[in-house]
C-alpha cells in the first residue's frame, strides 16, 4: 500500500471532490444587510471547486432555503453556476453506470450541447424538496438548465433501494449513494424494519459513499433521526447534510478500515442564531485514490463573522445597587455586545468578498421580571454596527429553566423552544410536550399539526392547514358516524381522544395518506352529496359539544373556510 | 430588383425568421383538461421553426402567463426550448451591434459553452414582466439559463430610445428594434410628446423591424392604446404582440415601400373565451431578402378549438308557449351546444398533438329574468365534451344592453365589462366609468384602484392594495394638514375631491412615485416619528368624515392593517 499521501499519487487517478451542504440561498433574501450572505458563500464554494480543480462538486441537499425560491433567486443561483462551472476544461471522470437510473436527467457533462467543466450533482433537502402536483423541484430546474446533476430522488415511501452512481477515474472507482431527504420518521421506521436496500456490485472494488440529508443528533427524539449504526458497514465515507454545524476535520482513511467516517459539511451560511451555527464553516476537498483517501477542510473566508455567548446574569456583579435594575442589565450586556463587536475582528478573513458586520447573539439567563426590557430598543444601539440589530438577545429567565428541570413549571415560554430548536416540528413538539396536561391538544393530534405547520412554514404549502384540518374533520365525523356515539357528550369526547391517540400513534405513511387525500376530497366535495354536508355532521357534533368541559372539538366554520 | 419570389432567393442571404407571441405558459395550468394547452402551441411553435430551418425565433412578449410561473411551468419551458433549440446546427446570422446594448446578458448562441441552433429573442410583455426590488422576469431566468435572448427592456419612464439589434446575413441586413411593454398611457403619453427615439444607423441600408407588446386596438380608450401613425415612417415591419387576435395575412413587401406593414401574430392559446380569440392561431415566417420580404402566414395545428356563437333569443321562435320558458331556453341552448360540438370537428387538424375536446362560448342575450337559470348545472351537461363546461354560456340581458344604449341603464352588471375587456385596467376603468356619478369613487382615484388591482391580479404584488391605500392615505392627511382644512367637514370633502382629481390625472409618472413610496414608508415607519402617526392623524379625519354624505374617507383600522 502506497498509503494516504496525496503527493505522490498520480493526478489521473485520484478523483477529486468538493463537498459542500445546506447553502440555503435566498435565505433572508430581503434582508438589507444579509441578503446577499448565501450567495457569496455559495460563490466562495464554487470557487474553491474552480481554485482545487475538481473533478465534480458534491452538495448534501438545501442548494435552496425556500421549496418555491423566487425569481431573483434561482436567476442569482443560476449566474452563479454559470460563471464557475461552465468551461472548456474537460471532465476527466468517466461515468459508469445507467444515468437514466440515477439522475434526473441526463448528466450535463456528457451532454453535447453544453461545456462544462466543473459538474455539480446534488440530493435534495428537506428546504428544497419536490412541490406541487407535479412534484417538481428548483433542483429539477437547474437540471433541465444543464446545471446540476439531480439525483437520489426517492419517492416509495414503503421501500427505498439505492442504485449507486458508478464514477471512475484511472484505477479509482467510486460508487456514489444518494438519498435525497425523506421524513426522519419514515426513513427511521424504513430502516428499522430492514426497508433499506443499498445495491452492490460484489464484483469490483468500490470506494462506497452515501450522501443524505437528515438528522443526525439524538436530541430530536426517538425515531426522528437516523442511527449512524443502522446505516451499512460496507460505505466507506458517509456525507451528512441537514446539521447545519460543521464538524469537519482533516483525515485520512482506507478502504478497508472497519468503519465509515462521516463528513459532516455543516451550512454555509447561519441560518439561525444558534451556538453551533457560530462554529466556523468550512466546505471540504476530497481526494479518493484506489483504495486510500484524504480529506482536507477548506475554511470558508466569504462566511459574515458571528459571536454566540451565553450570559448568567446571577453569575455576574452588575455593580451598583441604587441604579434601576433593568438599565444596570442593559449597560452591562451593551458592554458585553460591543466585546463581542471587537472579538469579530478577529473572524475577518480578510478576504474582500467576505460581509464584515458581524452577527452577535447573547443568550441571557435572567432572574426577575424587573431585569428585563425592550430589546428591539436595545437593538437599536447597534443598528450599523451589528448585521442582526433587531435581535441580538435571547432572553431566558433562570428560574423558570431551573424549575423545568425540576418539573415545577408554571407557564411555556415559546422563546426556549425557538432557541434550541433546528426544526419547527421539533419546535412544535417539544412546545406541545412541555404543556401542562390541561393544556395540551385535545382533539387534535400532535403529529398532524406539526407537519401541517411544517408544510405551511418551509414548504410554503398555502392550503395544507385547511387541507389537513378538513381531513381531520371528516375523519372525526365519520368515526362518530359509525361507532354511533353522538347520544352522550362524554362518549363523543372519549371517541374523540382515542381518534387523536390514534392518529398520533399512527405510521407516518398512514398520515401522509390522511393529509393527501384531503385536496380530493375538498375538490369532489361540489359535485358529490356522499360525504355527509358540513352542515349537517358539524352543526350535530358542534350543538353538543362546544363549551363541554373545555374540550375543542369544532372550531366555527368562517375558521374552516378561510383560505 | 429581383423581386420577391422566395425560389430564386439566394438561402445563404435570405434572413429567415419564425415570429409568434402571447404563448402564455401556464395559463390554466391546473386545469384538469386545459392544463397543458399552452405548452403544446409552444412545442408546436419551436417545432415550425426547426422544420422551416430558420436563423432566428422571435417573440412579442408574454412567453409567461405569469410574472411568477410555478417551477413546473418555467420547468417545462425549458425542457421544450432545450429540445428544440440546442444542436449543432450552426446559426449562420451575424450580430453586428454591441449585445451589451441590447440584451440582458450575451447572447446564447455566441456563448463557447452552449450549443444553439435556434436562437429565441424576446421582449417582455405586459404578463411576464419583471418583479420585486430586483426587477428580475422570467425571461431574465431563461436568459441566464442560456435558453432566451431577451432584449427590449427599457426602465427610463421619462424617455424611450431605442437602439437596434443589428443583424446581417450576406447582404440582407436587420435592423431590430425591440421594446418591452410600458404602460400604454405612458408610452402614448411619450409617443405625444416625442419622447421616443429610434436611433438609425443612416450610412446603411437596413431593413428595419420593430417589435412592441402593446394595446393596438383603438376600443382601448383614448390614451391607452399606442397609435400606428405615432410610429416612425422609416420601420418596414412592426411585430405587434400583446393583442390576442391572429391579425396575419401572407404578404409581400419591399423596403422602398411608402408605409410600414404590421404583423399581428396573436396568441397562440386563448385565454379569454372572446370572440376575437376563436380565430384561427398562426405564427409566422418572415423571409427578407435584401431590400424585399415575404411573410407566410402558418397555422398552428395543435390549437383546441374554440366555436363562439352569438345568441339573440329574441331572434328566435323558442317553440312551444306551454312550457315553463327557462326550460325552452335551456333546451335551445343545449341544441346549440351541441351543433358547435359538432361544427367543432372541423377545427380538429389531424395532428395528433391536438387537444380534441372543443371550448365552446354561447353569448347568448335573453329577454327577461325567468328566462336565465344555473349556468353550472347547464354546463354540468357537458362535462367530458366540452372542455370549458363550467362556463360555456354568457348571459347578458337585452333590454339592459338597450337602455345602456339610449343612456337609461338602470344597473351596471360587471359581466358587461368582463366580456368586453381584455385586461383588468380597462375592465376596472370601463366599470367605474359606468357607474352613475352618485355611486362614482368619491375618495379614491380610479386610476389609483385599476393600477394598483392590476398590480394585484397580474404581478401577484400581495401587498399593492395595502401600499397603494396606505400611500393614499398618508397623501390625504397629509394634504388636509398643509391645507388646514379640518375644521369644516365640507372643506374636508372638497379637498379631498381635489386631491383625487389631481391624482387621477396625475401624470403617469407621479403615480408610479406614489406606489413606489409605499413600501419604503412602510418599513421606515416603526423607527421614525417624522410622518404623522396613524393614531392621531387618522383619529383626527375618521372623527368628522366618517358617515358624512357617503363620502368615503378613511376605512376603519382593521382593513389597512391586514396583510
Amino acid at each position: 500500500m502506497v498509503g494516504n499521501d496525496s503527493s505522490v499519487w498520480s493526478q489521473d487517478e485520484t478523483i477529486r471532490i468538493l463537498i459542500a451542504s445546506d447553502i440555503h440561498l435566498g435565505y433572508l433574501e430581503e434582508h438589507p444587510v444579509r441578503g446577499e450572505d448565501s450567495f457569496i458563500a455559495f460563490e466562495e464554494t464554487l470557487s474553491l471547486a474552480v481554485q482545487y480543480d475538481v473533478d465534480l462538486i458534491l452538495l448534501g441537499g438545501d442548494l435552496f432555503h425556500h421549496a418555491k425560491p423566487s425569481l431573483n433567486c434561482i436567476y442569482k443561483c443560476m449566474e452563479i453556476v454559470r460563471k464557475y462551472c461552465l468551461g472548456d476544461k474537460p471532465v476527466s471522470i468517466e461515468l459508469l453506470s445507467d444515468q437514466t437510473i440515477n439522475f434526473s436527467r441526463n448528466v450535463n457533462y456528457e451532454d453535447p450541447n453544453l461545456n462544462v467543466s466543473y459538474p455539480i450533482l446534488s440530493i435534495h433537502g428537506n428546504h428544497d424538496d419536490p412541490v406541487g402536483r407535479e412534484g417538481i423541484s428548483s433542483l429539477d430546474l437547474l437540471s433541465t438548465g444543464g446545471l446540476v446533476n439531480y439525483f437520489g430522488k426517492w419517492t416509495d415511501y414503503t421501500h427505498v433501494r439505492i442504485s449507486p452512481v458508478l464514477l471512475q477515474k484511472g484505477d479509482s472507482k467510486l460508487a456514489l449513494y444518494g438519498l435525497s431527504h425523506l421524513k426522519d420518521q419514515r426513513l427511521s421506521h424504513l430502516f428499522q424494519e430492514k426497508k433499506v436496500e443499498m445495491l452492490r456490485d460484489e464484483q469490483h472494488d468500490w470506494f462506497n459513499i452515501l450522501v443524505l440529508h437528515q438528522n443526525r443528533a439524538e436530541d430530536r427524539g426517538a425515531g426522528n433521526f437516523i442511527k449512524e449504526a443502522e446505516l451499512p458497514t460496507f460505505l466507506d465515507l458517509i456525507v451528512w447534510g441537514h446539521e447545519h454545524d460543521c464538524e469537519l476535520y482533516d483525515m485520512k482513511g482506507n478502504r478497508e478500515a472497519d468503519h465509515f467516517n462521516v463528513i459532516q459539511p455543516g451550512s454555509t451560511v447561519a441560518t439561525s442564531l444558534a451556538a453551533g451555527e457560530a462554529r466556523p464553516k468550512h466546505c471540504a476537498l476530497l481526494q479518493i485514490h484506489k483504495n486510500d483517501y484524504i480529506l482536507t477542510a477548506l475554511p470558508l473566508k466569504t462566511v459574515r463573522p458571528f459571536i454566540f455567548k451565553t450570559v448568567v446574569l446571577s453569575e455576574h456583579n452588575l455593580g451598583d445597587e441604587d441604579v434601576n435594575e433593568s438599565e444596570k442589565v442593559q449597560e452591562y450586556l451593551k458592554q458585553k455586545v460591543n466585546e463581542a463587536i471587537v472579538e469579530a475582528q478577529n473572524l475577518l478573513s480578510g478576504d474582500p468578498r467576505q460581509p464584515t458586520m458581524p452577527l452577535i447573539r447573547l443568550s441571557v439567563f435572567y432572574e426577575r421580571e424587573d431585569q428585563i426590557f425592550n430589546r428591539a430598543r436595545f437593538g437599536q444601539n447597534f443598528t450599523g454596527q451589528v448585521a442582526n440589530s433587531n435581535d441580538i438577545l435571547l432572553l431566558k429567565r433562570e428560574r423558570k429553566i431551573r424549575e423545568k428541570r425540576q418539573g415545577h413549571e408554571e407557564e411555556v415560554d415559546v422563546a426556549d423552544y425557538v432557541a434550541d430548536s433546528t426544526n419547527v416540528e421539533t419546535l412544535l413538539r417539544a412546545y406541545y410536550d412541555a404543556l401542562p396536561p390541561e393544556r395540551r391538544l385535545a382533539a387534535l393530534p400532535v403529529q398532524l399539526m406539526t407537519e401541517a405547520v411544517r408544510d405551511f412554514t418551509i414548504k410554503q404549502h398555502e392550503e395544507i392547514l385547511r387541507f389537513a384540518l378538513d381531513a381531520y374533520r371528516r375523519r372525526c365525523i365519520t368515526t362518530l358516524i359509525e361507532s354511533n356515539t353522538d347520544t352522550d357528550i362524554e362518549a363523543i369526547a372519549d371517541r374523540l381522544r382515542v381518534l387523536r391517540d390514534e392518529i398520533d400513534a399512527a405510521d407516518v405513511t398512514q398520515l401522509a395518506a390522511l393529509k393527501a387525500a384531503a385536496p380530493a376530497q375538498i375538490v369532489i366535495e361540489g359535485s358529490s352529496d356522499e360525504e355527509p354536508t358540513r352542515s349537517e355532521a358539524e352543526t350535530a357534533v358542534r350543538g353538543r359539544g362546544r363549551g363541554a368541559r373545555g374540550i375543542y372539538i369544532l372550531p366555527p366554520p368562517p375558521f374552516w373556510e378561510v383560505g
